[in-house]
């Protein structure tokens, strides 16, 4: 007997992906998915008094994931291209010979599986969007407590300012929010497919506007105005919001594993235990950074995929279809595994704000000569404010030249010098961004 | 003198383009684009207080892109990186020396190119959505003139069912009308940058939120919340709804390609003199559909390229946006060209409901045996109506078989014979999805 | 008791591979590689005498995979990053006390993955050339049995000129051909990997370049000069040949599909039982072409993923080494299942003279306009002859009109006439590019 | 007049490629190798004795792009969907009467296209393996110049052990020298196209392989056992070629990028003035490897759509063709712009050996714990030596925990221990590695 078949199974699905998101994406969910589909669309069309009472019960008793071997349903799928014919074979031995003629009435593959898999972004979004929300309120928590504490802002790979360490937070924050948004819409837009073999609902005479509208009223999806056999928006919007978590979460991640390097030393991520080297005892390695950048790395090409696959030729289409299943759930799984280790890593990260503090002093201040610069300009004019703290700057240290320096010393005493390299007061606009930003999830968390 | 660099100039451009979309993709646009940008900052930070009137005056009244070289401002781009140091630099020569200081004031050189983008952007799509409104008006004329016009459905590149060329048409509708819905958010969306250095906006302390306010106003951009400067979304946005476009106006095309076949022959493009061939002067090709095709096949890379380039590290990415510039614009440009060609499609598309009716009438109705079966599942059952018409089905005439098969007989009359295999009582719901999709296009144009 | 987890199982994996390429990446064969890694580098460490014979025997006594647990290794990779440190300990712990600090001896984990995956990588490419073996030679077959059977070349979707089926099925064999060099090539040229925690091989001293070597001969890979952590041609060489294949098949499948299409009838699938509609009982979807178009539709996201991910910082990448695994399994998977199904697709294919020349005579004659215009040529000029033959392809009947035609017929006898609009006569070099391509083909099999 | 119009015009061109090459690239490049590939034909059916010679005479003597306006060809293809039907006209047009009739003689536009695109790349490989050259010399200079100045290796974003910027250096090379083989492979094969109408030059009778033949040896070409209209392997080639040249390129970049940080400092582009920041007086942007990066981000999905568009129909694409131009000369255009940049990048970069020893050494010898271990073993075993090694390894310094720890001090003195937190003394095979990629880079170029 084989229990599962979810993607974290085995050596590497666990490493891309999150167990209870994952639960969700296993074969036995799909099979599941699929008989609900079976299971609507016979009470559906009871419903419209289409089919009889009793067939639909029969059908929908027969509805049970544990009654069908995954396995054996996708060995019978090579004779036809999908897994949907074996299966509503199984389904229709299965029923008393009443139900028998009932089971699949009006519908195509398609439709059973396109509404199968939003079915599974559903349900997979449950808990991806949990793990989310917990990035969300780690991120939030970060921003907050950091709302003041000075780091420097590195720009093309380089040191260039001050900035504080609440707004590179928030700046995570905004992202993931944004994510989040756009993965609520897709979730809450998932359509239900009802076209039957052609798209016109044929063995519904002129009840199949009706019945597709039950059909998705039993499942919980969005109702489609018309058949979407060939209209692929909603996987590419679904697509391209997992898409977007993957970016959301690779940023938080990419600067984690930055500000982790040794040199750095301004984060580090938590865990005992966690991070461990085969070769080197002394290392600690970012995993959750790691593993999360690896998942962004894979998005684009899955994307590229989908769209690449949304153009359907004729009626229903001939591989563009089949293209899509895998690359749809693997990112789901990406996006679950993503959102998890992202929560993992915010919720448990170590901010050293002393570090911070050093990297940002080790300049000597040149990282505020705009400053200086905008301290001066009053007195002498702009240019002639940027020429001396340009002149200043060049000098081995830039605090000794410009205490130095006659010209600026006419215009700035120590004090005013001393505050003009204080990165505290060079933050502009820093802490209301951080503001807004909690304010705007703390909005749309409600 | 070079007059101009749209992406339609040469060779290929105007293969994958159209005129007057690339026209404000040219480098001429971008250089105007960019100086709006500096005249719009120069006129918000003097809103603001911080910028003397008449140094903002003399900044904006340099800002004409016919006082720059582009190409100048390309070469000098490469000792830094971007062609916006250059254009500073030449701006500030340009103007009179007590503007000078006050140039470019509180921004980095990310504001003004990525702000330039977004207002090229919005600028594109004037010209991009007037083609994709003609498009839409195109397929729903199709849609409806064809509303009843039978033909048959090819599903899984297979003969299947009748369906009706309306409805075929009202598919590609929907698909332009969701494209178009997303054009139009992304381009009502298009948000300004300004974050400064490394986005708090130290250079205008306490009122960096609101010259980024005014800044947004006067370019009639959407402010930002807070810089986004490592946060892409507004990129993926724009670039998903041009690959939406590009599928939707790729499954027209294709179809149309398909439906062009000398076998098939149910449809022809329009346009005298085009199409031809360099060796086979009776050749016809459906250039449309193939220039389409081809662009909607370069959509997914790069909207994979703009995924990948969308994780920025730090404040400000060394790499990632440089990687932007020109996959945004390709969009742009395929999308221009994709709904140019698209619209002047389906405007001159030649139908042929005789072939149509051809091509359906050529298998002896067996597509109608779904149709005949239902016909005798009231007498006889769901299970020995299937039965029957598979038995029939198997003979090499259908219509013959039903007519001369006793057990068909004791339930069917000639008459319900014929009705059974006519196709255009066959259609289910197909006329009303066809108006539904009517009335959402004409809903959605308000 | 789980006994498996490859690709082919469950619902989806069967339809995108074949089971005896994906026994050879299932979880359960890559412990076994990476435990024939460890037994390789046990024996190569002793072979140098850094390792005492006895600790090695010990070690590689314990390499087999069935005294894993694939699950508990997955799951215990969490913590880390990877699945060697899980194994590496579970290893240390079997292997008697003397034995237990020679495991993974001046090892580190990317040594043991990455010459694993290019241990599975050869395994798997042993069946998955067996079935492009067979693909190979049955293109070989129809080339050969249809060298000289009419059809009409379609180019851009239209009908243009003869050509004969023999050239077609020896492009697809020439493709393939390709495929399999490439294939070859990449199979002998997987590398082993052994550079130690940063790729210097610091453990061995001295020894390192002599333990590689040895470490390489043992596992009948090639040795690599110097390790290549951050150097990933070796999985661009092998991604880009299985993208080949892919190519290569799915031109094939696409081919068949089209040719398939009930209004061109060319060709069908065979195999009974196969191709049913869950809704339509008469069609026959030709379901290896829909397959491995949908095979070849996955590939080209997976090849770019695999370049994205090649770009390693530093001596060994944080991330990008982690996206590589599961997008390559997955193209040797699509490659697997491509490679069956095009030889099982063109094993069986039922090609169909008679409707290949329906299907050319349909147009009447006028896809020889060239040639006529090349026998009036020597006579009228090829100018004149141009204008005499375009005149008569615009009436109707292209044949009658020639026939009727004194300034043609001046030149031309009703003999003449027939030869020039006999297809046969006008095929070039057709024949001879097909035998030049069997020769090719039986030369690169030896 | 518009002189050129090669990529490196106009705004961001130039940012992405190199002059040289683009030049090559350039519209009027483009015209030129379409115009080479008439006369070549004009020549190869000449000498076949087809074409009589004062024609070809004729034909050859006008093909010269200064003759043709791209603009007007690029706006004349709109109507045919390719620029070759316009040219044919002009070059028709321009030819005396008696030669008209022979231009284009037996070719289709797709020949002359890819013939000429073949060209091309031919033409443009020359400036961008010239570059290529520099960087490999550049990198093999910095590999033997700093053979065995030790430095960190860092593996997943951490300090890991010893390494030497020499062995750094020469992955570096082996990487680039990996690169510039495929690039001249692809080179060498460039293939000529020559097939007519369908692929079976039925234009030229028998003589169809003889012309080819000629044809593509009066180009310079490689000749095409067939015809290659619909099998793209040349094109995956070229575009795999020059995806490994920007990983290649890619990784250098990456690495000078990240060990210029400021808190890394071991590395710094070198050439004044280059580097400068439009908000921040005291940057100094690594240009280059920011741009090299740049470009590698944009080579994966320019290889993806390659890869989908080499899946052809029948005997010639509608679309697919199309869709490969402008992706084809982009990466040709990338490929020029990083290797000239990676170039430049190696030949001026500044290296800090004495940095690199600072960062070493800044954690305190714990990243020699592994060569402790080994000096302990031979006396306590390799068990107990790690215990031991461990333990020290946790203290707040390493090397003082070493030489109090009685245990190790029974088996190390002082010498040894300090010979043990030598990092030059833990290099294994860092040398003899630094001289096979020297040794390998020697012979390749020869």
């Amino acid at each position: 007997m084989r229990p599962s078949s979810s993607p974290s199974d085995g050596l590497f699905g666990g490493l891309s992906g999150a167990p209870d998101v994952d639960a969700e994406l296993s074969d036995q969910s799909l099979v599941q998915a699929m008989l609900d589909v079976q299971a609507a669309l016979a009470r559906a069309a009871a419903d419209a008094g289409i089919l009889p009472a009793p067939a639909a019960e029969a059908i929908v008793e027969q509805c049970r994931a544990e009654r069908y071997d995954p396995q054996a349903l996708g060995r019978a799928a090579d004779a036809t291209g999908n897994p949907v014919v074996a299966l509503v074979a199984e389904l229709t031995a299965a029923v008393p010979e009443h139900a028998r003629p009932w089971v699949h009435l009006g519908a195509t593959s398609q439709d059973v599986l396109d509404t199968a898999l939003a079915l599974v972004a559903v349900r997979a979004l449950g808990p991806l969007l949990r793990h989310l929300d917990a990035a969300v309120a780690a991120a939030a928590q970060l921003a907050d407590t950091h709302r003041d504490t000075v780091m420097v802002a590195r720009t093309l790979g380089q040191q260039a300012a001050p900035t504080t360490f609440g707004l590179k937070a928030a700046g995570w924050l905004t992202g993931l929010v944004e994510a989040r948004d756009r993965l609520r819409q897709a979730r809450a837009a998932q359509p239900a497919q009802l076209g039957g073999a052609v798209g016109t609902l044929a063995a519904f005479d002129s009840a199949g506007a009706e019945v597709a509208e039950r059909f998705a009223a039993h499942l919980g999806l969005t109702p489609s105005p018309l058949p979407w056999h060939t209209r692929r928006q909603p996987w590419l919007d679904l697509a391209t919001a997992l898409g977007g978590l993957l970016v959301a979460a690779g940023k938080a991640a990419l600067d984690v594993g930055l500000l982790a390097q040794n040199e750095v030393g301004e984060v580090a991520e938590g865990g005992t235990g966690r991070g461990g080297s085969s070769a080197m005892p002394h290392k600690r390695n970012p995993v959750d950074s790691i593993l999360v950048t690896a998942a962004a790395g894979r998005g684009p090409g899955l994307i590229a995929t989908l769209f690449a696959a949304a153009v359907h030729e004729h009626e229903r289409a001939a591989g563009a279809w089949h293209a899509e299943w895998e690359p749809l759930l693997d990112l789901l799984h990406l996006g679950g595994g993503a959102a998890a280790r992202c929560a993992r890593m915010l919720v448990g990260l170590q901010v050293r704000p002393e570090r911070m503090r050093e990297n940002l002093d080790a300049t000597g201040g040149v990282l505020l000569a705009e400053a200086v610069a905008a301290r001066l300009a009053p007195a002498v004019g702009r240019g002639v404010a940027h020429d001396l703290v340009t002149r200043a700057a060049a000098q081995p240290s830039f605090r000794a030249a410009l205490l130095a320096d006659p010209e600026i010393r006419a215009h700035l005493s120590d004090t005013e010098i001393a505050e003009a390299l204080d990165p505290s007061r060079w933050l502009g606009s820093a802490g209301r961004f951080v503001d807004r930003a909690l304010v705007a999830a703390h909005g749309a968390s409600r």
